[in-house]
């Protein structure tokens, strides 16, 4: 089974109004979102072909990131927009059970303290049946000085609620207010900010169980491993730094044979779930392949290095022991 | 021959002395700098006895970059501490005249233009024979809105000198204010930043002899290059980012010989120059090969896809080519 953990929902056109009417309007006076059946179906089944296409059996379906509008003013434009896609990735879910699974945005707001989001958090885990949530470490989108790193006691009421009902949150950033710094290199410089942050502090000692992963092959961490290695070591303590990235898992969302050869080496392929983002970043045509750059399922399968089992870890494996509430109604 | 573009200062005692006593006196009254010639040398013998060890022939110093100050009020600080520490390193190329050249630090401060950077750069050029500078992407040290990125007409007065003195610029950011990233990761965020805005820009065609060094094997973008290839592809063009990053240069201070491949298999060994920041954050020793990770010359030379005349042009062309004026005495 080929498992795609990191995909991002196909909105219709009755969203994006929505979505512009609510920020135009700044959510006062709110307006209804009116989305028909057929267009939620119409959506998906164009995904569904996509998915078709490269191989893809069930894909993970949380919000667009860049579109999450973490930093809009006020927080109610948030509130009901994170509301509404996580309505409309429920729909696609419902509609289509063998093929979809959900996994909840967070009505994260600038620097306020993630307790906010624990109620929509619940309302999807319990309610609509979701198997993860993302996780922003900078809901200010570079607007102003970010909250503390996801290593900080900050983040300890999500962390407590997500261990209470073992579920994984993908660590992934949203927009970016700033212009030397486009959302999709903000995802990247986030996740070795995330990386850094949670290996420096006492997080795992304190949620044992807690499961981040970070996607995009881990920001640049992988490549970076010989300074975090000697800074490590020279800090001293009982852990090397190759010990503890394995404390996290990653996702295969990179677009290049060399950088995915890179992270499994690194971190090892118990610890990488494939995720493609497709359509996403990587949805254009590779000139010197003439498949599309997140059509990835051959190039993993290209890689001489890695045995029947560690592909099948990778395709499916992981990614069930990660979100066991995914599988939970599976004989 | 081997050159260390990539080295910082080693500073007396006397130096941190001079700059706790700016930084607590705001440089107000200023204290006069008193450093005496024997620990100038002092200081560049341990230097010296370190390059030996690995065969370094000559290193390039220029300020440690985490302590530049940029970001300290007043900019008065910043700008005679910046003064000093050039000075010091003009006093040890003098010593040391076949080990050593200036890479002079620049007085950038917060969001200022780099206009005013220009007297300090003349003065370190034109009096003190330096070869090239130093240039921090965001001299706010991450404490507010950073100034625009390095594509933007902003820095063109700094680039239009450079191209005057045909001197190289190595990008390099200093400290860091947020607690969530430190010194040692915001220098790879704000690499990865600056080679996507620089080539994103239209810089190169105002400035086409303008040299720029990406240090620490170009932060995040070797390894995440699918993604760049994807969205240079979708966002059309006639330049594939392979072709783009090649307008930059590269250095080889990351201190693993994997990532070292991958960033000469991507850029090109014409690209990348010999730099290990001896000593700095490598300077531990490695339990797995029993050498220091900054020891990079075993590394290179143990790459067998290399052939000699790279090695030739990683440890001492590239660095000639991009440096004129570091060698414009040799016969």
């Amino acid at each position: 089974m080929i498992i795609d953990s990191h995909a991002h929902v196909v909105l219709p056109a009755e969203s994006y109004r929505y979505m512009a009417n609510l920020v135009s309007s700044r959510a006062n006076p709110v307006d209804r979102a009116k989305v028909p059946d057929s267009a939620i179906r119409a959506a998906a089944e164009g995904l569904l072909r996509m998915m078709d296409s490269v191989g893809t059996d069930m894909q993970f379906l949380s919000p667009r990131p860049y579109a999450q509008l973490h930093s809009i003013k006020p927080a109610r434009v948030t509130e009901l927009w994170t509301r509404h896609v996580n309505d409309v990735i429920h729909r696609q879910c419902e509609m289509f059970p063998d093929r979809f699974r959900g996994v909840a945005g967070l009505p994260q707001y600038r620097d306020s303290s993630p307790e906010n989001t624990l109620p929509e958090l619940e309302r999807c885990i319990e309610q609509l049946g979701f198997v993860g949530c993302l996780l922003n470490p900078d809901p200010t989108e570079g607007d102003c000085a970010p909250p503390p790193g996801l290593g900080d006691p900050f983040w300890h009421p999500l962390y407590r609620k997500l261990v209470e009902y073992d579920v994984p949150a993908l660590i992934h950033s949203a927009g970016s207010c700033q212009p030397r710094e486009p959302y999709t290199l903000k995802f990247i410089n986030e996740e070795s900010i995330a990386v850094i942050s949670l290996l420096g502090s006492s997080v795992f000692e304190e949620f044992p169980t807690l499961k981040l992963i970070v996607p995009h092959g881990g920001g640049a961490i992988p490549y970076q491993m010989g300074r975090f290695r000697a800074w490590t070591t020279r800090l001293g303590g009982t852990e090397t730094f190759d010990q503890k990235v394995r404390k996290l898992h990653y996702d295969t969302c990179n677009y290049a044979q060399e950088a995915l050869e890179l992270l499994f080496k690194v971190v090892g392929p118990d610890r990488v779930l494939f995720g493609t983002e497709k359509p996403g970043t990587g949805n254009a045509r590779n000139p010197e392949t003439g498949r599309d750059f997140d059509d990835l399922k051959p190039v993993i399968e290209s890689i001489d290095f890695l045995s029947e089992q560690d592909r099948r870890n990778i395709f499916e494996c992981n990614c069930r022991r990660l979100y066991p509430r995914a599988f939970r109604n599976d004989a």
